[in-house]
């Protein structure tokens, strides 16, 4: 089994070892979504230069960072955070691309990822092995895939005004109110020893 | 020059070609975010289980998920939204951490840095060529560091339910209003060709 990347395709054992360098460990969140993005690639082929959208904070961006040119820092990821095990990536000129959503119908042969999915069980009553097993199993089989069109990119993000000079704090920031910074607004850390 | 990060030092050019690759080019926040992220994990050695906190959405991030094992997906790295070239690398057990900002004061012998960072001219009066040999000879120079204490966790996430499923798109979901998911209570995207 072969999963599509910007850069090629990988085998699953080589995503599986770059997942576990840059996730920290096989997420099976993050496994899933190598199946996710390799379908959604295989949808858009031959575009290479994709935005991508994912509907949940957790594992699933990491899985777009990965095997895409998309990072939380270059801004083509964003995240519309509602906890859906979904992506998008579009070609951002035509706004035409590909949605990659997990099927409940589709889950019933699927007892362990079931439960991982709707959280049926804790962690303890589903352990990883035989999860990732029957995901590995799986493969893209548990999600649906759509042609779609993306109207508007949701979840506003702060638009960030020339940098000013915070007159709390003194540094530079570019999105606060009132004219001060966020930090300084609502303050979240001390020095130390001060 | 070298470079901190979990899996030891990494050489300048050896950081610069991780940069490229992951961040898709050169950009002088993904760089100075490196010396950055260096001078942090150098004041928190040998504490190596860190969380990270980026006071801006651009190009920082991509650092500290370089360079740290905190990536956006496994929710190590959280973004407080403000515009700042700030970050802060923390213990979660003892909220101590090292964070590392920019200076204003110390950029007036950097000009292209100053006329980069304070938005005092465009990119194409600011070529980036010029300007990265510039950040290249200051450094962490342009930076303070200080040791604080984080108090809480700034910038709230949804918390997220136990999977729903949404009565309009029937698809599983966490986090939505009213008993429906985010993508049905505002529409971003439509099928094509239905």
């Amino acid at each position: 089994m072969e999963i599509r990347s910007y850069r090629g395709k990988l085998a699953l054992k080589e995503y599986e070892a770059v997942v576990r360098d840059f996730h920290g460990h096989l997420a099976p969140g993050v496994l899933m979504g190598g199946f996710m993005v390799d379908w959604a690639l295989e949808v858009m082929e031959p575009c290479q230069i994709l935005d991508a959208l994912v509907e949940t904070r957790k594992c699933l961006p990491d899985a777009v960072q990965i095997l895409t040119k998309c990072t939380i820092g270059n801004g083509w990821l964003r995240i519309l955070d509602q906890g859906k095990l979904s992506l998008i990536l579009y070609d951002k000129e035509t706004m035409h691309g590909a949605r990659v959503c997990l099927d409940p119908q589709r889950l019933c042969q699927f007892p362990l990822i079931r439960a991982w999915a709707m959280k049926e069980r804790s962690k303890k009553e589903n352990p990883l092995d035989p999860l990732i097993e029957e995901m590995m199993h799986a493969g893209r089989r548990i999600f649906g895939c759509q042609e779609v069109v993306v109207d508007k990119i949701p979840g506003a993000l702060p638009a960030y005004s020339n940098p000013k000079i915070c007159p709390i704090c003194h540094e530079p920031f570019r999105y606060g109110t009132h004219g001060i910074c966020v930090s300084c607004a609502d303050p979240f850390f001390h020095a130390k020893d001060l």
